[in-house]
């Protein structure tokens, strides 16, 4: 049920001494082959932590063996110095995966096949002396079976780690993954980072049409709390073990399959949060204005707080609405609030008292009566917890 | 000090059992002339209340008589409905301020001279039996005093009335001024209610343009939790009773005072917050960068958590630069917190642990190093206050 139920690829998860409380904070996800394709998806965000510098580059020749991944430290806004550390990560995994390779698959490793992804406090260089030795040390419990360690040495504040899996027609092939993120949750994705593997045999071109596909309407529309993160990364690395060649269509659809049910998982974890919130907007002009609606609507403070209160505000909603310019008439707006439509025609609609908000699921409606399209947004309440876990310590 | 300060205004301030508590709720502004010149600024959200709407009709004849200001409902999506109750407000109020007619000032007072403004709870129609007869007796109260009544009863959440008032040369005319704003303080004015008086004798036009220019630099600029109100109202009214026409720069500037003054006791009275942010962007290479970076970073609820915890926690301010589209590379950018650059180059600067951060005002500072242009931006911190304020009671 992770990055290693897809044959060809071998995990391992470990305590390398890079977190001040001992806990798991490196992982390591190899590629054994036959093929090393691969895709990538990064923070959208113009300030780049150094691994996001490096892995979009090693992403650009088309192959990845290995990733290397910690937390306890983002290594964003380090300088120069930062950039030198990212890279003399690769240059020691490459270094010992080539010593281990076995004749099996492909060998030897390059500095530039191993992408790099790191997550923690920004502004904080990393321990390299402990990360170095732990990549050793990693190397050495390397296994088949390794997926859930490997996820949960990526956990930050996550309270529980993430996999998922997805099988294409009569098991031929599988999609696994594995993903870390709680808060600074935004789109252009959220601050996660996802490791994404498969044994289908798929050729990188292909892999970034998927890959770029699912996180579009996945990760992309996950929006926790507006912040948008430095070191967010999705990797997507094929290994072609099994053998099969797949349809385009089902394959992409096994990729968005697990990025969605990574995403879901990612809301459900979401620092502080009471409620998952799953804003669906109807009736726009354009799937873009679907999208800008349901944004702002998330990002509405006053709304994440209401909802947190189960006070079904609807005139929230509207005065989200009402600063976007998306195409609709105020007077068309309906909202409803767990199937309640408490709005209609931009003015109160069935009773409020109706709307059942026990729940921790929270769905949101808005109909701009503008047209036919629709996106989801996903976003959480905004609680005295989440205050509490964002100002109580630097993270 | 306040809307009467000025020569030829009258006020009064009422309970007229709009708010179920009792308290003062309904406010009433007299020009009593000689001019009746005017000019309004109206929230820019495209979800606009009934007195809004009705607001900007009588600002666009160019002569404000009266206001009615009131709080305990906001008259927001209420619909047609809404719209004939603010029509019926300021039927009501033209007929009872005629049938006062001196013979001093301009005499009858038509309906489309009574600007209205409501603040409140959304999507709730007004008891407009209680505000019709609270019209009448707000009337009989008007007095040249009655300024300070006034700002009290517009008053919601805030926990003081705001009040202000400038003085031009030789004290030949004066500008006062009432606000009321506590939360859903954005852009595109805050929830905000502003009646601004003077007894300069100033025509519609440059009224219109002094307000313009003063808004845009003050209340345009306080941003405390990112949420643009259905009903924000900024009235200026001339009177023209001090007999002296001013030169438009120091009345232009006057203006801005009082907003400025106005907009800075808005920030300090906002609802749960501990901290005033005051976000400066210097180095940019356009006016408009600047605000769009203040903004984003007046807007990063996990900078705002962080300054709560009086943790410099400059990552959080780079992370929000870096959503934008401003010019700037990323390896120039400067941060300091209280005058302590704490990250320079994009990394790590001077000592975090040098910031003292014990005061309730925090000064932010972002240098983008790509320009000499610059703006401020004020907001306010994240509290676990805030969340139970917004999420206790519907507001």
């Amino acid at each position: 049920m992770s990055v290693t139920t897809p044959k060809g690829f071998a995990a391992a998860g470990i305590a390398a001494g890079i977190k001040q409380n001992g806990g798991p904070d490196l992982a390591l996800v190899l590629n054994k082959g036959p093929r090393r394709a691969a895709a990538g998806v990064f923070t959208a965000n113009r300030v780049k932590a150094a691994p996001v510098l490096w892995s979009e580059q090693v992403v650009r020749g088309g192959e990845i063996a290995a990733v290397v991944l910690n937390s306890g430290g983002a290594n964003a806004c380090t300088g120069p110095r930062g950039f030198q550390d990212t890279h003399a990560t690769a240059e020691k995994a490459a270094e010992v995966l080539s010593a281990l390779a076995t004749g099996e698959g492909p060998d030897d490793v390059g500095a530039g096949q191993v992408a790099v992804a790191s997550t923690g406090l920004i502004g904080v260089t990393l321990p390299m002396d402990r990360l170095l030795s732990g990549i050793g040390k990693a190397a050495a419990e390397l296994s088949e079976h390794g997926g859930e360690k490997a996820a949960l040495a990526i956990k930050t504040t996550d309270t529980v780690h993430k996999t998922a899996v997805a099988t294409g027609p009569g098991g031929a092939w599988t999609v696994g993954g594995m993903a870390k993120g709680a808060g600074m949750l935004a789109p252009g994705l959220a601050t996660m980072l996802v490791v994404l593997t498969t044994d289908a045999d798929v050729e990188s071109a292909d892999l970034d049409r998927a890959l770029r596909a699912a996180t579009r309407t996945t990760f992309d529309r996950v929006d926790s709390d507006g912040c948008m993160s430095t070191n967010d990364t999705v990797l997507l690395l094929a290994s072609g073990a099994s053998g099969t060649v797949p349809a385009y269509e089902p394959f992409a659809e096994a990729v968005r399959e697990v990025c969605a049910d990574l995403a879901r998982q990612l809301i459900g974890d979401a620092e502080g949060a009471s409620k998952d919130i799953r804003i669906e907007v109807v009736g726009a002009a354009s799937e873009d204005d679907a999208v800008e609606v349901g944004r702002s609507i998330a990002r509405n403070n006053l709304l994440k707080c209401a909802i947190h209160g189960e006070d079904p505000n609807w005139g929230r909603v509207l005065s989200a609405i009402g600063t976007t310019g998306a195409a609709f008439e105020p007077d068309r707006l309906n909202v409803a609030i767990n199937d309640v439509w408490v709005c209609r025609n931009g003015s109160f609609g069935e009773d409020r008292d109706l709307v059942d908000m026990r729940f921790r699921e929270v769905r949101v409606t808005a109909d701009l009566a503008a047209g036919d399209e629709s996106a989801v947004i996903w976003t959480n309440d905004l609680t005295a917890d989440y205050v509490h876990e964002n100002s109580a310590y630097s993270s």
